[in-house]
Formats: structure tokens, C-alpha cells, sequence
């Protein structure tokens, strides 16, 4: 995504506008008990979104709008991964990748001809005891071929538990992390780093994403308690702290983001359809939006968290295509039917100029 | 599907009232002889239908409106689970399953990103015969860990009629019933209950759903007689009675439903195309609107057969979409467009609030 920014300084001088004059006093210097103590959380998505977004003109070449890669899909799940690479394209990146198993690649790819899948993954299955380890360091050989092109990783839509399939991915991860290659964690990832926190711990470039039942198990693991809805902003915090500083995003009736400095909340009209796979679509946006955040604040501007500036705007621009498929299509509306309102979504919010 | 229905207590009252005042009178307390002899069978389906979808708001989280799975789909047949997991989908249930051999697994995956298929079940030509023990009981290990999570099942969409396949859903039946977990029987399954009555003898929360062939071998086989068509409603009501209580739905010009202890019609305008897989649309949504009606029957509300309940309202929305994808596609009406319809039709019989 190098040169991906034209006239970036004025574009800066913009988010900082839209972030309500000085943004550090907006999202970052506020203190942590001003942050959870203040009523008002709810983050200016909207004008997030817009500041990160790239323009698009016709200087630009392939790959600029970031290259995402979605780790996932196996020989059970074959949607998830699907549903995550796509929207990640809907959205805008230029390519969007799937790393998943041999038995799942045929399937994924038949789903749609966009995506490049790799067949590199294998299952326990699929593997003698005896060539485990020449089998993995093969694996991660091939996937590290590919690493330094990625601007972020999504690890997790659809990835099942083998432990095989579970121990290459944290060789996988560990490569990222090396490369600073961002991630953002969901599904059966979630279930990988909670058992594995070392993954990810004190990694700021990663975003977890989990749903009511993953955030308990990691509330369980990591803060040694249950989940405390009274005091839910504070705890979200503590919890991100302790895992060193990786951004969360907390899905529910409103999303609560917190890298352990700070929380935000998105509270923006989503849809009361709770159909599987739409944690996919947003898992693949914040990628899209985490990568072009981080591309924008990494250029000589203020040092703004670019994980949660990712999560703040996929999760606006996947609630507000929620609440548009939901308009249109009402009970019957399907994951797929979201993935169809991105575009319109982001247009809405954020029109081509 | 816990606290999946808020305010349950002013539905249960709406309910009753859309069912004409007491509706232990209207549906459960008629008398066998009366329920017959009256001419007027037919049930205020559209109301059934309104009064046990569950509303939808922002509270909820995945899994709550419903998690069905089809066993079905082999070599030879995919196309009939999937109808029946898609439209379970589009009706609203969350998450819909697949439970299907290894080879069709693939292909059902392809047709939709947005059902979970398990490739789990085996036919005999995969399977030598000193392996078949371990490989049923394998299979039937796999479904068991799922089992807990389903809200009711589909058994026979595309299931063939392999006698080794046949033998390890024999083993899952007897399972999900163990489980309390309801099951819908249709095509291959009903050839296999046939044959088999015990599967489903005395459980309440058995289904059926015969064709016109397949209502007369049951008739053949249970009754030892001939279909009299002269007395159909008291013929159904015999044999729901004589499999002890199961709920069986006799597709026909009018559909005609009985427990064993009433008999009702639905006769809204359908479609006079008769092209294969509608009858895997009706077990879909027969499963989502008996899991629905059994969630909302469980609460301390009146005991009204959640499976005859699930029946009227499968019946009445698989008529009225079919009538809408005739009136635009005429002759050329497939399932497909059928299934496309589910959708308007929900809204047009149930707007969402």
C-alpha cells in the first residue's frame, strides 16, 4: 500500500476535523476512568470511516487498497472464510486471499471466482503422525512466501480445532506478528489464542472480535472472573489491558472497542437478524479498514491506534448494511444479502468523490 | 432459544385469541368425532403462523431464532437438502445444518455459503463390510456432539436408501429422540419409518409429511388397508393414532394434519406446479415453525401440540409462496423461485414489527 495516499497532509488536517478538533483529546488522551466514566462512548464512526477510507483515482495500481488474507476453512466450514474475503473486496481492498485446507479450497473457490484461494492447510486427517513436522514446516514455508504482501490477516472464519490445523496457524501467526502484519482474531481463532494468549499478547496490531459466548471464555481465562454487564466498559478495558494492549471489539446490541487505554462504543441502527456468518463480514471490513487506517497514521501524522480506528468504522459500515438488508429483505434476510448492501453502505457514508 | 420471546405472556393471550377464544376448544378439546364430521377442518393458519413467529429485536444474539439440521444428501441426491436447510434460513431460523455423506458434502456446500454441512455419514460402496461396526459407531459419535445443539432435525431430504446409511440414522433417531430433539420425516426417511415404525411410534415429536405414494404404503403398512379417500380425515386421524400420537401432514390438493387426536386442513391457494423439491421447502419450514411453537408452548402457556401447530404454519407459508412464484414464473416455476418467495410471503402473512 506504499504511495497509497495522495495529498495525505490534507487528509490528515480532515480526520483530525472530523475527530472534533484535536482527535488525541478525542480518542486517545482521554484517561482511562474518563473514558469508561464518561456516558458518552459512543465514537463519531461515521466520520471514521470517512477519514480512513482512501480516495480512489486513476493514478492508482492494483494492491494499493490493500491485500488481505483471510486464515480459514477447513473440511466442515467453507462459508466463513468466504463471507469474510468477499466483504473485505466489497469494501475495497484490491485482493483477498483464503488460506485454508485441500479439502476446502474446491469449495471456496467455486463460491466465487474473485478470491485467491490457497489449498495449503492440512487437517490431522490428512497427515501420518510421522510427517507432522515436515508437513507443518512445509506449510509455513509456503504461507511466508505470501506473508510480507499481506496488509492484514484475518485468522479464524471457519479454521475448525484440529490441533494439527490449530498448531501451523500458531506458527503462522507467530511469522505475522515478525513481519508486523495486523490480525484480526475471530471464531475458532478466538478459541486458539484463548488457549494460547502468548499469540497475541502485547501485539498491538491485533484486533479480537468476539461474540457473547467467546468474550466470556475470555473474560474466564484471562481476568479470572465472570462477565460483569454493570460494569462491562471498565472490565472490556481491563481485559485488553492485560492481554497487552490488543484492540477488542465486543459484539453486541452495541459494540464496545477498547485497546486498554481507552473504549469507544458503536451503537449505530444495526439489524435484530442474528443468522450466522455476519461476524465474517465484519471480521473482513475491519481488516480492510484497520489496513488503511494504519497506512493513513502511519505517515508522519499524530499517532492515532489504527486497530481501533478499524474496528470503529467496520463496525459502522456492517451495521448500517445490516439495517439496509433488513429494510429489504426483513426476516429472511441472510449473511449474503448483508454482504450485498456493503457497497451501497459505503457509498451512503461515504461517497466517491 | 432461551428467552427467546419477550412479553410471552400478552402473546400467549393474542394467541388464544387468534385461535377464537379459547383455544383448547378450537384445537385440543374437539372430540375425534366431532373434528371429522365437521365440515369445516380448516385452520386459521394464517393466524397459527403469526402467533408463533417470534418477534425480532436487537436483544438477541446467533442461535436464538432457531438451529435446524437436515440429515440428508448422498451421492445420487443434493439438491433436496438443500432446499430444505436454505429455506429453514430464509424463514428465520439462524443456523442451519447439513448432515450428509462425504460425497455430497462438496457439492450441497457449493450451492449456498450460508449452511454449515458436515460431511459425516457413509453408504455401504465407501465402507467395507468388517469396518461397517467402528464407522457407524463413529458417525453416530460425530452427530452426537452436535445433537444438544439442534432445535429440531429434518430426516430423509435426498437420504437414498442405502442400507448402511439407512442403519446409522436409524442410530440418530433414536438418539435425537433420547434428546427430546424433534424430527421432521420426509422422503427416503419416511421409506425408512415405514419399515421401521419403532424410530417413531409414541413420540409426540415425530412428523410426518407423506406425498400421495408415500401416504399410501403407511396407510398399506399400519392400517392394513387401502387409502379411502371417502373418509380421508378419519383415515389420517386413525393412523397419526395408530404410530401412537405422531403428527402426520398428508400433502395433497388441501393438506390435511392429524396427532391423532384432531384433524386439520389448510387449504390456501398454492401452486399448480408440481416440479420436485417442494416438498423439501415444506419440511424446512415445518422444522423452524414447530421449533418455534415448542419454545413458545414450553412456557408456561397452554399445551397445544407444538408439532400440529408447526404443520398449519409450514403448510400455509409453503402455499402462499408458491402461489406468488407462480403468479410470476408460471409454467417455468421451480423450487428455487419458490424459495425466493419464502420471504415476501413471511412478510406479507407476518410484517416484522
Amino acid at each position: 500500500m506504499q504511495q497509497c495516499y495522495g495529498g495525505i497532509i490534507r487528509r490528515q488536517r480532515h480526520f483530525i476535523s472530523c475527530l472534533g478538533g484535536d482527535h488525541r483529546k478525542t480518542l486517545l488522551s482521554v484517561t482511562r476512568m474518563q473514558s469508561v466514566m464518561n456516558p458518552t462512548l459512543e465514537a463519531d464512526a461515521l466520520s471514521i470511516l470517512r477519514s480512513i477510507s482512501p480516495t480512489l483515482d486513476s493514478t492508482k495500481h492494483k494492491g494499493q487498497a490493500g491485500k488481505i488474507a483471510v486464515v480459514g476453512g477447513c473440511r466442515e466450514y467453507t462459508g466463513a472464510p468466504y463471507f469474510s474475503a468477499i466483504s473485505a473486496l466489497k469494501i475495497g481492498a484490491d485482493l483477498s486471499h483464503v488460506i485454508c485446507t485441500r479439502d476446502a479450497a474446491p469449495v471456496i473457490k467455486s463460491y466465487s471466482p474473485e478470491l485467491i484461494v490457497h489449498p495449503l492447510l492440512e487437517e490431522s486427517y490428512s497427515v501420518r503422525d510421522e510427517d507432522r513436522k515436515s508437513v507443518g514446516t512445509l506449510v509455513l514455508a509456503e504461507v511466508d512466501k505470501w506473508m510480507e504482501r499481506f496488509d492484514c490477516l484475518v485468522i479464524g472464519p471457519g479454521l475448525g480445532r484440529d490441533p494439527f490445523l490449530l498448531d501451523c496457524v500458531s506458527d503462522i501467526m507467530k511469522h505475522a506478528r515478525r513481519s508486523n502484519v495486523p490480525m484480526v482474531i475471530d471464531g475458532d481463532g478466538l478459541f486458539l489464542v484463548t488457549n494460547r494468549l502468548d499469540l497475541v499478547s502485547g501485539y498491538p496490531l491485533a484486533v479480537l472480535t468476539p461474540n457473547v459466548n467467546e468474550y466470556k471464555r475470555l473474560v474466564q481465562k484471562v481476568l479470572n472472573c465472570e462477565v460483569n454487564d454493570q460494569d462491562g466498559p471498565q472490565q472490556l478495558l481491563s481485559l485488553a489491558n492485560s492481554i497487552g494492549g490488543v484492540t477488542i471489539l465486543r459484539k453486541g446490541q452495541s459494540d464496545y472497542i477498547s485497546d486498554g487505554k481507552e473504549v469507544r462504543s458503536v451503537s449505530i441502527l444495526g439489524s435484530p437478524r442474528r443468522c450466522g456468518g455476519q461476524g465474517d463480514i465484519l471480521s473482513g471490513s475491519v481488516a480492510v479498514f484497520l489496513a488503511w487506517a494504519r497506512q493513513l497514521v502511519g505517515k508522519e501524522g499524530p499517532t492515532i491506534n489504527p486497530a481501533m480506528l478499524g474496528c470503529i468504522a467496520g463496525s459502522a459500515l456492517m451495521r448500517k448494511a445490516a439495517s439496509l438488508a433488513f429494510e429489504d429483505k426483513k426476516r429472511s434476510t441472510l449473511t449474503s444479502d448483508i454482504i450485498e448492501y456493503l457497497g451501497r453502505s459505503l457509498e451512503d457514508i461515504c461517497p466517491v468523490r
